[in-house]
């Protein structure tokens, strides 16, 4: 791989650790540079300029090409590899875990750990706090799917790890840190383990 | 293609839509199953167990195995076709546009339509209410992020049409019916007419 890779990102985010963690998982070497989203640095003019007109971080830099969205630069990297299953029904199976991550449980289970832990409760808005119940259950909803899904495998498709279960592992293994009870679903917590064994892996405060 | 193909769909449903239009682009066969969101029918106890356990639709069934996530449908029926770049960053650049149609345009344009002309806003909860001025500006960020890509190139990514383009312009074209202003958005119209003369495109109101 010839051309030089940067992570733009801000190291709390389990989106940019969903693109450390596939990297290290294929030994691909990343360079990071960092953004602290608080104090607004993924909104300035330059940013919105040459790194991601969204505003957002992570982005993967490509050479001189950026590819914004945490699931995408995954994907990218992953291209060839075995965490990208070869049958097609798994592999639109995989995006479907993916597109589901995006929808589904990063905007309730993501979004609470940012607020809670980052954020701060006293520091919300009247809105953010009158949407907190909302998440609250659609967090625990999407928890109890996962939990139902992986008492019956090991993988969330077919028999080995895939973008899926990277991208599903980033937000999951800190939603404690959201308020969600994961006592409360023992097969998460068997995945969770399966996931921090794979050989290569990094944990989100890994420098 | 043996294997018999049924979207189980509300047929108002821009994620549907996008379903059977890249079906039809395809010339690829579907059967179509309705369900109606508002009368429940996508939580009964028979569709969580069977086509869905998420509750939601579209869900591509494939033979006797069931593809949820609009998103994961479409690349499931494009696989190996045009409709998919063969170019690596391209390809990624491509799910880059779908991730973000779920993570910001969806959950603001499709969701303000929804409660408008759908749901009606009579019947919208406080919360919903208090969500409402978010979702319009949010959601007019994402046209404008939109506006400016096409004042530049003629498709999302690359020099053809993608899945992309057919999963951004589901909701899109229907953004009126949210309430968006779209005459502010030329470059908008401009591609919204490229893919309505895509050879075998279907409007989202066709049997």
């Amino acid at each position: 791989m010839a051309e030089r890779l940067i992570l733009h990102e801000d190291a709390v985010s389990g989106n940019c650790y969903k693109i450390r963690l596939t990297a290290a998982l294929l030994t691909i070497p990343l360079e990071r540079r960092g953004y602290d989203i608080l104090a607004g640095e993924t909104r300035t003019p330059a940013f919105l300029a040459t790194v991601n007109p969204n505003g957002r971080i992570p982005v993967l830099q490509i050479g001189d090409r950026f590819l914004p969205e945490s699931n995408a630069a995954c994907h990218w990297l992953a291209s060839e590899s075995a965490l990208i299953p070869s049958d097609r029904f798994d592999r639109a199976d995989m995006l479907r875990w993916m597109f589901w991550e995006q929808y589904n449980h990063e905007p309730n289970i993501a979004t609470l750990r940012f607020w809670r832990s980052i954020v701060g409760e006293a520091r919300l808005t009247e809105v953010q706090r009158a949407l907190v119940p909302g998440k609250e259950a659609a967090g625990a909803d999407a928890l109890a799917l996962m939990e139902r899904h992986l008492a019956g495998q090991d993988w969330f498709v077919g028999e080995g790890a895939s973008l899926a279960d990277i991208c599903l592992f980033a937000y999951t293994h800190v939603a404690g840190e959201g308020g969600f009870a994961m006592a409360a679903y023992p097969a998460i917590g068997a995945w969770l383990d399966r996931v921090r064994h794979l050989p290569g892996f990094v944990a989100l405060d890994a420098r």
